[in-house]
């Protein structure tokens, strides 16, 4: 099982990467799951026709303890199982905690049992690493993480602080980085920086995303690139990188 | 005494924004503290020439209990009393218990009575609104809170979250918005869409910077544009807020 958790900074794209991966998981005959880590729980949306999923923390807010998997979660594209776990009451709360709760309720829920998937995509937030953020790596839900980033400075100094937290847990066996996942803003010497942060902190550039209108296009539609059209350079780059993950995974 | 909290998206210019208000209220002859509270730890660096402030949780980090106010902070631009709260270890921690951890170490220290500011400046990161980043404002340190937003759909997604923390406390009589710092990006509509958002939720827009290379080009000298050249119309643009909100708090 591919256990992969996406992390960057707020608005690099990592909602997108992860439903594109996820979509071309799917188009390859693998069973899916998505989860939207992030408290915007936007993560799935462009599975789902734009139609917005009720994160998972809105029902424990409202002490409704869901009884089911159903119940938190839609079927999305290529029968993608999506559930956002959303974040705290601005001000009250611990966003991190809202993740790890989430957790535990599918845990309660047997959801990796019953459903037995071949891929879970985790999509986490990387502006603050704090311990809630860090769970999917720190509780062996994930196994690799992507680190989505542009040549942009902020974007660079997230990417730094993940894999630091990463290594953070290295030695317990958990998550490790797989890479770096590229998705071009167009910054001057945007490969250069990039190469630059992977070289000096030993990591590899698994993927390259060119800044695509076609991605904004279909996203307007509520779909990925990948529904919409899969001849496009870009969908097939998503394909490419999906079959490389699977590939190294066997 | 002014006590004002400034919110925001990562990277809109918070410190940026704060750090020049800082700078306008020294001019003006007020005694003002500059607290940055984003892990980042680089919001008072345009008003130290660069040289960045070793940050109050690197101290608590190495179990260095400060002993006295001097040995955490630095004096900058117009005698601005600069302190950094930093962030936990990556993926350790809680970034937020942080901030708290340092206002409780300010408080041993006696810095309010101590130092006597007339003003003093939280530059605090709104990307996820939790307990430990509503600190400023659920804790009475700050009274007033300035969200600086552009009109990028993602900085007023995060602003809302910050007016609803804010509001969630309003009751207890703590903090309240006093208004919008629209710091332009130069998107379409920029104004419409941030003028939209601020009729939305009652709020008012009480000034507005233009995307400027002087704040870039004396940022790369380790100031702000109040330092570099007082008689640009940007550093007047902050000179006229800095004189509004003393207006109205006298
Ligand atoms: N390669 C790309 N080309 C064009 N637009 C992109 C690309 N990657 C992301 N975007 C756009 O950027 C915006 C933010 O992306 P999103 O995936 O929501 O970021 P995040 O999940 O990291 O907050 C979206 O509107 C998305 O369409
Ligand atoms: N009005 C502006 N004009 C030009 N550059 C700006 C402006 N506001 C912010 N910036 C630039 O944007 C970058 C991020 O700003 P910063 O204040 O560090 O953001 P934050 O503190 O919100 O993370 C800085 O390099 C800063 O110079
Ligand atoms: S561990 Fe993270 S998510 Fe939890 S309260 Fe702390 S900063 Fe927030
Ligand atoms: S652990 Fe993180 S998210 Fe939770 S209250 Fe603290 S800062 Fe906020
Ligand atoms: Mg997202
Ligand atoms: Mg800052």
């Amino acid at each position: 099982m591919l256990k992969i958790a996406v992390y960057g900074k707020g608005g690099i794209g990592k909602s997108t990467m992860t439903s594109h991966l996820s979509a071309a998981f799917a188009t390859l005959g693998k069973r899916v799951i998505q989860i939207g880590c992030d408290p915007k729980a936007d993560s799935t949306i462009s599975l789902l026709h734009g139609e917005p999923l009720k994160p998972v923390m809105e029902y424990l807010r409202e002490d409704q303890e869901p009884q089911s998997i159903e119940e938190i979660s839609k079927v999305g594209f290529g029968n993608i199982l999506c559930i956002e776990t959303g974040g705290p009451t601005p001000g009250l709360g611990c966003a991190g905690r809202g993740i790890i709760a989430t957790f535990n309720l599918l845990e309660d829920l047997d959801l990796f049992e019953e459903y037995q998937p071949d891929v879970v995509m985790y999509d986490v937030l990387g502006d603050v690493v704090c311990g809630g953020f860090a769970a999917p790596i720190r509780e062996g839900y994930a196994k690799d993480v992507i680190i989505v980033t542009s040549g942009e400075k902020m974007a660079l100094y997230a990417a730094n602080n993940i894999q630091s937290a990463v290594k953070n847990f290295a030695d317990r066996g958990y998550a490790q980085v797989k890479g770096i996942l590229l998705n071009h803003r167009n910054v001057e010497n945007e490969r250069e920086k990039v190469e630059a942060f992977a070289k000096a902190n030993d990591l590899k550039i698994i993927g390259e995303i060119p800044r695509s209108n076609d991605i904004n296009r279909y996203e307007e539609m509520g779909m990925t690139t990948i529904e919409g059209d899969i001849n496009l350079e870009v969908s097939q780059k998503f394909i490419e990188l999906a079959k490389k993950l699977l590939e190294d995974e066997s």
